[in-house]
């Protein structure tokens, strides 16, 4: 049996895995697939969500409840004691009774890592303000390989707001670590913010600033697709006019051929034709489903039970 | 082994459902009445609650639980994606890769089917809007069959809001096809919608029209009571006057005998006098607690493990 | 095998026990440290919060899950039949069908006894307004035994806001049954209510009223120290000169030695200097954890499963 790379350990940043534990861990997922093994009976998960996220709350406990073991939590803070004033750390540290590995999803940056120093516990991060989102990027990262075969040398291109919005930002950090060629699509006013380009020039991995689709070459395998979010923008006709340019639809996909993968982190308003759901590398609906598996894996791996 | 009569089916409507169909439903629930076999052990059941039903969702995540199974979801809409404008059909597909079968309630009417056409695994309507609420008919039938010995033939009459209120209308439908008496007894300003009325004119179904209880014959088998809505009037003094005048207590109720069976949906204010809490006919409870055993069979046998 | 001092029985207020059956309870207790036998697999838990408390609600969640059991429930009365005018009575008689145990949080005073008496099914009282709340004085006295070996004869200080909050009183009165010494630290505006003062003298209990932590003599056994709420404040400055002259630290403990127990029934706010975490007495984070052993061997009696 191979070493578990999360023995001990909490999930907290991509940046703490190095690319050979990355792929260790996403070799463990795919025994999670058809795992319908209890192997976390008796054990507790605490799901801490500070703010809503349905998504990756019900993902973590339909994760946690396949694999035998129970869930407890809160969905947003209002209940909470932090509304009497408790510091996170108490909170941490009261709820390290209660449970036997802890998932926390925080408005607040570092909140995270804060929660691991505070407890003996496991901690995963379930997104903690802009900061990180580690089980995204490692559902991400799972769903290009089961598509793609692999996760080396891939072309990809990513399209909308790429200023905002952590899921783009970690994945694009990630993907520099197994030589990507990158194509950068969006408005200048929603561009790669200047560090994270500074982070790709410095690990010299190729990437393309373009602000149309049309700029992309065919030969692309991927292409993620991103929410653009009217709050951005001050004016309402720029922002109709920024979500018409970037949409994607049957017509300007058409050139890259069927073995195209498209992905979309969700929830999506129009910047995907509904036509698309049926292109056979529409993958948003599969990255969903992998949370479940990336996260049975993540969490049996951290409690040792994998 | 009898024919699973919902293998491979959804549960939205009771119009789906022949009079064969439904006997052969009501027959599977009795097993369920002791039943403790953790029957969906490894299961998971969805409960994608978009607004707020205490009742309904704790009944189901009862049944899920007494039979093994576990249960995630959320209460209200308020923290789901939904309010980031994700469409119904987004939701329920990301959805499916969380569990194997789904209850959902919503306010908008039809949204059940359309959840069911969205995903392949089995959905169960738990109320969409004023349309459908076809678990709450099963469990009234349920309770019916269980006080009477039948649900052939019966003389029953409904009391008070006959306008609004998709229980009743969907139980008088139901009754229909099961050679039902009628009597509809309510103020003239609540009562039966007429095109309810034209079906059982259509069903050659005997119903008498009244607006007092007095008009109801002694030998009535079944009364069910219902709550009258402040909320519906716009005048005080009118609501205080329907809601006395349709108030059923021991004294009114007397001259029916103790064969009667009494039966209310709950919640209830005051249309139901205290002391028939005590009265041998009394069903409200029994109708609350038929709602998990009837639940249990339904999830059971959609998901093929009855 | 012991009997069982619960068999049958409701747990709605300390009064209700007497010294001998607190103490039997307490022994019970301490097999629930390591148990993570499933006693109550198949069996329901109904968390019934009419008001949001997040740690009473996790603990008891935590405890029955441990055990192997499941919850069903809601963590607030915004969402429930409650708001449609509902009665306490129907609310709990319908419960009664979904669930083998009931937990009831309610901001009305009696709320929980009057559960009770609907039911059949057992209740714990999770806290009735400023009323009871017998899991955390329980809690409370398994780790003061825990800490100190015994029960009986103890030397407490209890620090701060002595007026409200139930869990002081609470601990007070059972204190007063097992020949405890009372050092009762308070501003004169958060002084013991006269009712209480009553029961101790006319128990014989020998108590101290004393407006400085220096009146407390060095050998004490516990110092039980609470959160001095700002609310209870008319003038900011007088709150800020409490809060300050109340404040336990490294320094001012200093005197009473190492074999001081520090309780606190968290959240915190200011009242304990944060290096006093690191004192070998501090039991602030034993008391919740303790919470969740003394749930599981109350929900264990209560269902005749220990």
């Amino acid at each position: 049996m191979k070493k578990n790379p999360l023995l001990g350990r909490d999930v907290i940043s991509m940046r703490d895995f190095g690319p050979a534990e990355i792929r260790a861990i996403l070799d463990r997922c795919r025994g999670f697939e058809n795992n319908r093994k209890p192997l976390l009976q008796g054990k507790v998960l605490a799901n801490l969500f500070f703010e809503p996220s349905t998504r990756t709350r019900l993902s973590f406990d339909s994760a946690m409840k396949r694999l035998g073991g129970a869930t407890i939590g809160f969905s947003d803070s209002i209940s909470t004691s932090i509304s009497k004033g408790e510091s996170l750390w108490d909170t941490i540290r009261v709820a390290e009774g209660y449970c036997d590995v802890m998932v926390i999803r925080h408005p607040a940056e570092g909140s995270a890592r804060l929660a691991a120093e505070a407890t003996r516990l496991p901690v995963i991060n379930g997104g903690d303000g802009s900061n990180q989102h580690p089980t995204q990027t490692l559902l991400d990262l799972y769903t290009l390989k089961q598509r793609t075969g692999r996760i080396e040398g891939l072309k990809v291109a990513f399209v909308g707001d790429l200023k905002y919005g952590r899921t783009v930002h970690s994945l694009i950090r990630s993907l520099s670590h197994f030589d990507a060629r990158l194509w950068l699509v969006s408005p200048t006013s929603l561009c790669l913010p200047e560090d994270f380009l500074e982070d790709l020039r410095d690990s010299g991995t190729e990437h393309h600033i373009v602000d149309e689709l049309a700029a992309v070459p065919d030969d692309v395998d991927v292409l993620y697709l991103t929410r653009i979010q009217k709050e951005r923008f001050v004016d309402a006709i720029e922002y109709e006019r920024v979500r018409n340019a970037y949409q994607v639809n049957p017509e300007n996909v058409a050139r890259f051929g069927a073995k195209l993968t498209l992905m979309h982190p969700l929830p999506r308003l129009n910047e995907v034709h509904a036509a698309l759901d049926q292109h056979p590398g529409a993958a948003w609906f599969d990255q969903a489903h992998n949370g479940v598996i990336v996260r049975q894996a993540l969490l049996a791996l951290c409690l040792g039970a994998a």
